[in-house]
């Protein structure tokens, strides 16, 4: 999906919202465990509850990893199932020397067709680029991330007094275009979205952190938009487990209605 | 396995290589192609014919990843294969907020029944420590890498003229132990190797970048070993590729022979 499309899609369902897909067995509604398999089962239904309020899917692939063969089915099978109507990003934090991104890019866009993947920028440029030679296919790049750790090493100062995850937002910036390539930047730092924005006016910015972790909609919003969004915003935890009952799909609905509606106010 | 289990292992073997299983399917041998899992068998006789010359290997996830189905059930037929006497090592690069870091754990210790996995370390504390809840189980995090983009963030010099790479080393060093955490340094810094162990006297390192990427051994050893040897080198393409024809496993074995050899009068 090219960013026309994808910025098209945002005006039609009045959203930017990004539904993380990180299904965990001990958090799932208790009567799914007996099926063939669960997590696929899961999934199925919250994609169908969330579609119309939603313009992207993240399945995290840990949580897939972490149950072996019966994940990456689960894995395989929702991709598939998501289509072309949402944009699917491969939530992966990969990057590795040159010919092994080359091989993370192959299974993430041409075995499994997600249209981005995240990528972690400590090993620099011939890390980063190899998973750009897939025609409108993404790379989201961790610049400022929403946890505690964050304050570790994004926040190093160096000589020249910035702060190492704005290099990190700027030498990436500078190898490659706002139609490749996004920035993560989590919404438990809003007031880093002005300088953030000063930088990158016209990149995508996914930004997890919405909810659970403490970061908030509103403020997200208005630091962060620019004139095309400019914003995918993630929702995991708050949107797939709002019930552990029958109704979890339902209520996954009405959460995710809750934050289109919101969104819809700026579009 | 334990550090003294491995320190053991070393003396009995004369060795320290570890062995970088990255099977790409358009580098081996074309006959083994008509098998039903090339990579399997691929491995299967690469870790035949070097097991007695090596101390740990290194399967390089991404040239699983890129194969489906089929990949996966090689990476797990591989590792399971190696068994307990060589140091088994995820090189997955992960690293994610606490939660997803804890799901890659599972995946790489209790699903595939690693020994370690390499760790990137930009996300900051809490998505590296949650990896250190499994008892005899390794973190390797990334410390200053083999690649040419190493320099793009890693020399990174801080307010107080330290690079990024050294900041990372020291934090990391602080939050964990020798006997649960080693460190990735290239070969292709050798000089690097005086300043970190100044720094870390006592961890292991993991050292790609010999060979195919233009590091030298002997250079890494003088600078790098400790009392305890405290290097694994890894090798993966002189090895894995050394011939393309029936022998290739012949010609591995006798590639790593070669580097035990050298290593053996460290020893």
């Amino acid at each position: 999906m090219n960013r026309e499309q994808l910025y098209q899609k945002i005006q039609e369902r009045k959203s930017f919202l990004c539904v993380g897909l990180d299904p965990d067995m001990d958090k799932i509604p208790p009567f799914l465990k007996n099926l063939e398999n669960p997590i696929w089962a899961f999934n199925k239904a919250i994609i169908d509850a969330t579609k119309p309020y939603c313009v992207a899917y993240k399945p995290n692939f840990a949580f897939y990893e972490a149950y072996g063969k019966m994940g990456y089915e689960a894995l395989e099978k929702t991709i598939h199932y998501i289509g072309n109507e949402h944009f699917i990003i491969a939530d992966a934090k990969r990057g590795d020397i040159g010919n092994t991104s080359k091989m993370y890019a192959k299974a993430a866009f041409e075995v499994l067709g997600a249209d981005a993947i995240t990528v972690a920028p400590y090993m620099g440029k011939d890390s980063v680029t190899p998973f750009l030679s897939y025609e409108n296919k993404w790379i989201i790049v961790l610049g400022l991330t929403s946890n505690k750790g964050s304050e570790d090493f994004q926040f190093i100062k160096s000589e020249d007094y910035k702060p190492l995850y704005q290099q990190v937002i700027e030498k990436v910036a500078s190898w490659t275009s706002p139609n490749n390539t996004m920035f993560v930047i989590g919404a438990t730092h809003p007031e880093s979205f002005i300088e953030i924005r000063k930088l990158i006016p016209d990149h995508f910015l996914l930004v997890p952190g919405v909810g659970e972790q403490g970061g908030e909609l509103e403020s997200v919003i208005k630091y962060g938009r620019n004139n095309q969004i400019g914003l995918l915003i993630n929702s995991s935890r708050g949107i797939l487990y709002a019930s552990k009952e029958k109704d979890f799909d339902k209520q996954a609905a009405i959460q995710s209605k809750k934050i289109q509606e919101i969104m819809a106010q700026y579009i």
